[in-house]
């Protein structure tokens, strides 16, 4: 790792409800960074019952209570430090705990999953903390999507199960959206209902917890439309910058952001050649600009971690 | 726990071959303990691989190769400052490896398997270390009385696991007997051949790594045959104290040992009543006074590292 100043991995946060879009952009993140060079750890693993515990007990999966937090606040520490973990896992097709997994340390570490900015001392681990939060009905559908295609759940039981999750999402996940460098909200263009993944733009809401990269000089030169950085304040009243990218943009206007940001990190100019894979992925039908640009704003935000540049 | 002066558990390593006696020994000394104030955990469940994988790869469970060493080392660090662990579980009934447990710390922890003192780190993480050797013969019929009794193998099986790993246990498990600061010898007196627990006698030798309670004075009252302490040389040449409890000894003379150690440890007197459990527990047809006053003398060690009497 040349480009490392430091021995210990990196680590990045994915936090957002279930199905806002975490084991996606996980993965197109790992892509950029290479993926030997990283490990990718879900928090759902850490559920301290099974399915079927859970209903008996009327503990929903989303309460800090039905995880073992304090297992997972240790583990992130031993991983910070370059240490090896038995992670348990939570098997999402029978709902059962089964044997744990041996975890080697990597350069990077992708934390993903509903509860990762719990506690404090969860927190203090990660360099760079991200928060998935796409429009609400862009949400149900995805969850509605994947439960059926892949976990085995019928529409029913997926709509039944969001309702009893009603109070759960405000009470645990929400109050987490507040630790977050970096809020990410897709959502469909103005007008458009049926959804296209192609066409979705997306919104960073911009803390100043992280030095962000001046996109400015792109956005001056640009379609106002298509690329955007405004100064707005958060539903908390607290100042941040939004950064807005269309599902329209052009593949010019998206390459220029791409190359601005690689610009700034001479020192991973050999990372660039996995964004390529954005475009060839055999799963994606369609390419998306304000897909790929998100992993790659997050990747840079890694990277930079790594360069020890957030450090000084 | 107002016998306790530090807030950290104390940490007992027991450690031997296979069908050593180790789990026996365990349960007693937690039952002078007090079974709510011990947690033990066995080594066994940190096997990396199921018995299927085993029979693959060709690695004994002895092996430390076969075991998240690292995993080990740091769930005993973990231990030792107070924190949960969550243990991995290996099924002696099947083979597999399963969903881990959850163990909260508890004022005194048992540690007992083949692989308890491989490293530096684990070691460091001991108050008090034992090393089981019984004599072989007695080892053989103990393992073939467990294996086939509890653990569904034939008497052919256990043999035959046994000459297959005749090269691993001097491997990996005898060069851990240096570090113990008690090695326990049950042996069947001089003569004797068919198995009979309640007549065994045990030899302890004793390593100057630990602060042994004063004996000389029963030893000298006594009848030289029952009870014995002499200066001796160990395998290695090393000077060591070498402890004889004859199977035979009279009650009179077991209460009266019993008595000098309780004497030396007055902050523990509340514990004298788990004691009398040797006598109660109803899978042991015939008391052992070796037996019980091992796990005396075990306990000893631990209630005087709780006091911080060896620290001293």
């Amino acid at each position: 790792m040349p480009l490392k100043r430091f021995d210990r991995p990196i680590i990045l946060g994915m936090v957002g409800d279930s199905a806002s879009g975490k084991t996606t952009l996980a993965a197109g993140v790992a892509r950029i960074l290479g993926e030997d060079r990283v490990a990718t750890i879900c928090t759902d693993d850490y559920h301290r019952y099974s399915r079927s515990e859970r209903a008996e007990n009327g503990l929903s999966a989303l309460d800090p209570r039905a995880n073992y937090i304090d297992i997972l606040e240790q583990d992130l520490a031993r991983l910070r430090q370059g240490k090896p973990i038995l992670k348990p896992v939570y098997s999402h097709d029978t709902g059962d705990l089964v044997a744990p997994e041996y975890i080697a340390p990597k350069p990077y570490i992708i934390v993903e999953g509903l509860l990762g900015y719990t506690t404090r001392a969860m927190r203090d681990c990660y360099d760079v903390k991200t928060y998935l939060e796409p429009d609400e009905d862009l949400r149900v559908d995805w969850k509605i999507q994947r439960d059926t295609a892949k976990r085995g759940y019928t529409r029913e039981a997926v709509l039944a199960s969001l309702e009893k999750r009603a109070a759960d999402s405000p009470a645990f996940i929400h109050p987490q959206r507040i630790f977050a460098d970096i809020v990410i909200q897709f959502r469909r263009p103005e007008g458009q209902t049926a959804e296209s993944g192609a066409r979705l733009d997306v919104r960073h809401i911009l803390r100043p917890t992280l030095p962000h990269p001046n996109l400015a000089p792109l956005v001056d030169a640009g379609a106002k439309n298509e690329l955007s950085l405004d100064l707005a304040r958060d539903h908390d009243g607290k100042p941040v910058d939004v950064l807005g990218i269309a599902g329209s943009i052009t593949d010019q206007r998206a390459a220029a952001l791409q190359n601005l940001l690689w610009d700034l990190i001479p020192e991973a100019s050999h990372l660039r050649a996995n964004v390529g894979e954005f475009t060839n992925a055999e799963n994606e039908q369609v390419v998306s600009h304000p897909l790929a640009l998100t992993q790659l704003l997050i990747a840079y935000h890694m990277v930079k971690a790594a360069l020890g540049i957030h450090a000084i």
